[in-house]
Parts: structure tokens; sequence; C-alpha cells
């Protein structure tokens, strides 16, 4: 537990403005928002820059406190909330929201870590620039977040994950040294590329208080909505699609039938863009810049060679700017709406791209077997092999006696995903959801270098201890 | 010193097909290619699986024994080659050369490391798919040396470095321990990616065995040879032509007049695409495979927009493979050339490409001040801001006297280069030529997270010892 001169120290650092003691202030810290982990802390601490961070951290070290970094609080793995014993302090980054530079010519944006991914897609988008990364919480979610958790999203198909969006990074380390690697340079081969042992360590290396991320052309989109036979149909498409655009498909989403009518159902206005009822449907989307890319017809021509192959049974593309958000809210309402048809049973998992029919194939075979009447709806980013593999209550049941069969469900669809050499955790992370399941499921050398690694960065274990891997 | 009983232990290992220690049999594996380093070693072992790299790492690790990991020898900065002492082994991984999967489907090619560049990009061309990295020395150059010093080469600026076309690795540790992470896929979040570590640090953090390496769709490539006036209006056309053709453009290679020179002077059938001179160059290559994608008349209209714009002065397309390859020979020759013109005195850096100007301006006009007569060719990535600064003596002086002032001119150029905040290494790595030139001008903090690094993973310090960083 921190002491109260330990708190009156770290006050003394960030001022009253930067300092949280009040039940009620603390309270939106201390949970996120599905409710699956509310935690207790002695303190939230929101310094105003990356000194503050520094000198925050030198005493958390000296006095062994341990630190939860938390960014917008949208995680969904519990990585951002404190446990329950109420003795760490949380570290918002959120003051810290400054868009530090931006350099058209270099093709990068320098921000602090507070930055919500809005806030620097709009900056970008000001400079005739495009930033990819693209997320459902966008409006709150950081950035400093989103690199710490090598976030995933609509657009890893063409530009990678977070971590591939990113040239230079500023640490602040578990003893408070700063390291500052905000470097703008797409070549660099001075050593080893520290950056990347902080991306995708959720907070547990270091804390991420800037970055410089790359910027792309702004380019036009195409989008078309179409019914496909099968998954398998699907990712066949797909391979179509890019040899047929040359490279140019962005963006590639599958939806079950079962989806689109969760959301017909539940969102005002939403309404199928197609005649007839299809098992499966993919969101396609290719963009350009180019001067008479001729865009718009490299779709219809890839569609029409879909339609042939019996890939492709109806499509639409979208017309109007209109049309294609109509499009892109039917793929994004499609995890909220959810909630609204009863229990939800989550799974974020991916295998390679040519396993992922035969993921769900089997994964639906399974739990229809154990659960008769479940509903499964199987979504999102096939074009990554990642899908979001949810599954809805039977029509009827108890929610809670459907919820509590949550680690049964995880287990068959984990063990699947296993057997076909995939990911339990696509995108989400680890954070206290899934450490103890990486822990007994992946190879045992793997965790020890995972060990190793934490050891040497926070060798008191005071950054998110008991978060991704749990050492001694 | 490896004894002749550890000798004799790993001879058992690799069996006599495996294991070199015969002078003149030595010899190819202990000199590059510039002659700049030469090292000896008490043996050469050639181990033709993991299970035997395994093995020997866990005699080297049990005995003490350095050990310098080395795939084509193809290196620039004597990473792969032993220290004068002769009391390392080179573990060479050219017998580890299979193919072991491609999966079409999932865009991946699964190598071992020995697999020569060439050998991956054509197992990629067979089934219809391109591996885009590409390095003058693709003939010999192993993947695993590709990935362990993240080669940079010509389509950086559309496809990445080495280290972004990396889906798995496998690994020896420096203890012989086996890390099997050779996944094929595009999300994955369960953990520390702890590939990211192995890839650049030079075998000195492990032993690269395998990789699962990304592949794309085949396209179809529109080049154009351009002169422009400077590599100000260089920079300003890539944005432009960008904008233009919609995130098409995947080389853009500046040339100097006297580059060109040189290789029409050397390269016997080299010519001038062009009429009359320019001081600059710019190759452009587009890549497309769409039907209909208008690729040469978007190339044609983005020079048209820089002609208007006072960036291009004159310019031809590639009409035919024959000339696009010779466009490419112009490019590609300019390296070699400049041994044929005396001393040449090289650097391999990047800044910002919105410094790229600033960086060539000033070192020309700086070390042109320090030696009157020298001749500077600045060519390569200009659109990665990675820019081979190389200096030709001045001609009749003394190539002798002429190269003692490597040092002299590096200090002079990689002044500059931190000034603007760019690299001293931009694709070439650390090796032994730049470790003490890192730890003299990196920040304190970064060269102890890298010792820290070194400490975890090799704690007996065995792997590559003395390359990258030095670790008391």
């Amino acid at each position: 537990m921190a002491s109260p001169e330990t708190l009156a120290r770290m006050k003394a650092v960030v001022g009253p403005k930067g300092f949280i003691d009040d039940a009620a202030d603390m309270a939106p810290y201390l949970v996120e928002r599905r409710d699956l982990y509310k935690g207790r802390a002695a303190a939230v601490l929101r310094p105003a820059s990356t000194a503050e961070v520094s000198a925050l951290m030198k005493i958390a070290h000296e006095m062994g406190t341990p630190v939860v970094p938390q960014g917008g609080n949208t995680g969904l793995v519990g990585g951002q909330i404190p446990f329950e014993t109420g003795d760490e302090i949380i570290l918002s980054l959120t003051r810290m929201n400054r868009i530090a530079a931006l350099d058209a010519e270099n093709n990068t944006l320098t921000v602090e870590a507070g930055v919500t991914l809005k806030a620097a897609q709009e900056a970008a988008e000001a400079a005739d620039r495009f930033f990819p990364l693209s997320l459902a919480s966008e409006g709150s979610c950081q950035i400093g977040g989103n690199l710490a958790t090598n976030a995933g999203g609509t657009a890893v198909l063409h530009y990678g994950n977070a971590r591939d969006l990113v040239l230079g990074l500023e640490v602040v380390l578990a003893d408070g040294r700063v390291w500052n690697g905000l470097r703008g340079l797409r070549k660099d081969n001075t050593g080893y590329d520290l950056k990347q042992i902080f991306m995708g360590s959720e907070g547990t290396l270091g804390i991420i208080t800037g970055a410089v991320l790359k910027l792309f052309p702004r380019l036009r989109a195409e989008t078309a909505f179409a019914a496909v036979p099968s998954p398998e149909a699907a990712v066949k498409l797909l391979r179509l699609a890019e040899a047929a655009t040359g490279g140019l498909v962005t963006g590639f989403e599958l939806m079950p039938r079962i989806g689109i009518e969760f959301v017909m159902r539940h969102v005002p206005g939403a309404s199928d863009p197609l005649g007839n009822p299809s098992a499966w449907y993919v969101l396609i989307e290719l963009q350009s810049g180019g001067d008479g890319d001729g865009l718009a017809e490299m779709l219809e021509a890839a569609l029409t060679k879909g339609m042939e192959a019996g890939l492709v049974s109806d499509a639409a593309i979208a017309r109007s700017d209109t049309q294609r958000a109509a499009f892109w809210h039917l793929r994004e309402s499609m995890s909220d709406v959810q909630r609204l048809e009863g229990g939800s049973i989550k799974h974020d998992v991916s295998v390679p791209v040519s396993a992922v029919a035969a993921l769900i194939e089997r994964a639906v075979a399974a739990v229809t077997e154990r659960l008769p009447g479940i509903r499964p709806v199987p979504f999102g980013h096939i074009g990554d092999g990642n899908i979001h593999l949810n599954l809805s209550q039977p029509v009827g049941m108890d929610k809670a006696a459907f919820l509590a069969r949550w680690g049964e469900m995880n287990d068959i669809v984990h063990g699947i995903v296993r057997e076909l050499g995939g990911s339990i955790s696509a995108e989400h992370g680890v954070g206290r959801m899934k450490r103890d399941e990486i822990a007994a499921t992946k190879p045992p050398v793997e965790m020890e270098l995972m060990r190793a690694l934490k050891r040497a960065f926070d060798p008191k274990g005071i950054l998110n201890p008991g978060k991704v891997v749990r050492v001694e």
C-alpha cells in the first residue's frame, strides 16, 4: 500500500489538478465498460508532462509502489484496471494530449500518449494525410493505449497493426529514466529496435508517453456489400479481388446473416442493402487516390469475376458517401447489438487465413452440440484471419445461466483455435483475462522469455504487476 | 579458445560434412567482400537442422565458446566475421536451405534460415505471389541474415523493412533452447512480440533458424526515369506522385549525374535514357495488378504534373521489360562502379524525408570544403530518407591516402546526420564497424537498455560477442 507520505510526494509532483483520491472522482478509472473488472486504487495520478511521469516513477520505484498505466480506459481484457487490493496507483495519461508536430513532407505525426485516436486522425486529415488506425472506440481510446496494446481494427489488412504505424517512441522506464526514441526515420538499424519491446507490452515494461506516427496519402474509397455463400468463398473472393485490383483492397470484413438481423432489429434505420437473404456477407473496400484510376470499375469487375466463379450471389456498390457509411454502420454496429440479444460470450481469435473457414465450421458445430439453440455470430476481420467468434445465448435462456458457461465455451473455441495454429487474443491483448490461459498453453520457452524480459525491464515488478505475465 | 574436446563434441553433432577446420576451406567464411574485416576461427560448423543448432549451442553454452552466426556472408559492417583471436567458432546456416511450406491462401512462405533471398522470391513467384524484399546481394544473401540484420533495399517505401515482412520466427537461444514461434498469423496479441527482439539483433540475442514470411499479390510494374533539378524537387515529386496515383509508388530512387556517368563509363551497354544531362535523376516505379487500372496513364499524368510544377525537366517511361531492366540496371550498378573510380568512403545514413535535401547539400559542401576535388555520389532510397552518401576520391589522388581519411569523413557526415535527427546506419546495421560510434553518441539510457537486453538473452555473452553492443 502506498503510504500517505508517498502519496503526498506524488501529489507534490502533479499538483492538485493531477491528483485524485476522492472515491467518487476515482470511480470512472476503476471499472471497464463491460463491468468485467472493477478494482480499487490508492489514488489516480494525472501527470501533465513526461517530466512528471518520470518523477512519479522515480518515487514509485524507490518506494515499491505498483503502478497501473491507463489511457482512454477502453481495453477489453482488464489490463488498465487495478486489482481489488487498493495497493496500486493509477497513472492516467489523459492530460498529456498535445499534438507535438506534423511533418507533411516526412509523413509523420508526433503526439503525446493521451491524444485520442480520433484527434490523431483529424490532425492527419487537416494536413491532407491519413492515419489508418481505426477502431470502434476511436473517439475515446488514446494513442498511448493503442500502442501499448498493439491495437488492430479494420485497416490491418492493408496498413498493419498499430505497431506497424510507429516510427518512434518516448517511454518512461520503471525506475523513472526517460528513453527518448522519438525519431521520424523509415530506416534505422543502429542497434536493437527498442520501441518494439514496449508496444504490445500493455504497460508492463514501460510507460509510453509519446510517439511518432506514420502518415499516408489521403485516398478515396469504393465500398461494396456482397452476399457470399460461405466463409471459404469469402477468402477466395479476397484473393481474387486482390489479384484483380492490384493490392488495393484495404478492408474486407465478414458478417453472418444473424448479425445483420440483430442490427436491423436494434438499430433504427438499418436495412439490408440486398434483396434476398444470404447466409454470409462481406464488406469490401478499395482505396486509391489516382486520377482516372478506374477504382469503381475495378471493384465492379472483381465482383463480376466473383459471381462467375460462384463466390458472390449478389452485391451492391455504394453510390454515395451516405450509402458507404450505411454499409460500414452495419458492420460497426455488430458488436454492440449483441448485448441487446441477451448474454454474449466473446472470443477474439485468429488463425491463418487459409484456416478461417475450418475454424468457423468446427467452432459453430462444437458449441451447438454442447448447447443446442446457442446463436453463434462469427464476424470481423476475415482478411487478417481474425474472427470475433461471439456466441449469443439461446432465445429464452436465463442470461446468468448462459454467462456462467463462459469458461466452458472459451475452452471449446480456444481448443479448436490452438489446433489450427491460431491465437486466442488476436487484437485485444492479454491483460488480466487471458494471463493464466496463455501461461498454461504457450510453449514453456516462450513464457520463460517473457519473464526474462519483464525482469530485465521492471526488476522490482511495479509496472502493471500481475498483467500479461506473472513473475513469481 | 574452444578446446579440442569441445570441437570434437561439436563435430559429433554435425558430422564430417558439417565440420570445417582446414585453413583453406575455412577461408571464405573469414573475410567479407570489401576486405574490411578478416578474422580467424577455431572451426566452421555447418548444422543441417534446428536440432543440430540447438545441440551445438548447448555445448557452446556449457563450455563458454563464443559463436559467430553467419548466413550468406554479404554483410557490410563486419557482423558476420569473427575477430582476429581465433577463439570463436562460426555457425553457418548455409545447409539449412529448405523451403518448408507455402500457403497461397494465407499468403505465407515458411523457410529455413539458409534459404537465399532469391530462392524465396522464386518460390513466391511459382505460386503467383510476390516476396518484396529486394537487395543487390539477393543471389547469395540468406533469409536468416536478412532478418537478423533487418535488411532494407529498394522496396521499403511500400512494403517496409525485412522486419515488416515476417509473421513468425524460430530461434535457437544462447543456451540451446529452441523457441518455435513459426506462426502464420496477421494478428496475435498473446503477450510480448518476441520475434521483434531477434530481428535486427545481428545474431547477438539468438540464432534465427526459420521464418514465416508474408507474401503479397504479384503485380505489374510501370517504371520511369526522370530528370529532376534537385533532391528537394525529388521529394516534392514523390509526394505529388503518391497523391496522383493513390499510394501506388513502390520505388523511388535518387541518382546524381556523376553516378550515371560512372555507370556509363564502366558498364558495357549502359546509356543515359534522356537527351540532355541533368544534375539529378529519379527512378519511379508504380505497381498494380488491376485490369484496366490505367497504371501507365497515371504515371504519365504524375510526370506531366511534375513538369508543370517545375519538378521534372525530362522523363522516359519504360516501354518494355528490357527498358525497365535497363533503368534499374543504372541504379543497381551505382554502388559497384564506385570501386572502379578509385577509393570510395561509404555512408549508409537516413534522415526524415523532409531533411534529405538539407542533408545532401550540407554534407556535400562540408566534405568538399575539407577536401577540394572530392567527388560525392549521394544516391539511393530517397523515399525512405536513406541516402548512400558515398564519397569518391579526387581524380589523381593516392587511393590509400584518401581511404586513410575514412574516419574524418565519417565524422563530418555523421555529425550532420545527427544534427538532422538521423541515423548513421539506416540499413546495414552496426556489426563491428559502428559499435563504438553508437555507444559514444546514442543517449546513455538507450545503451543501458541494449545492454540489459543482451544480458537477459545471452547472460554468458557467447552470441556474436563484441558486435553491436559491448557488455563489460
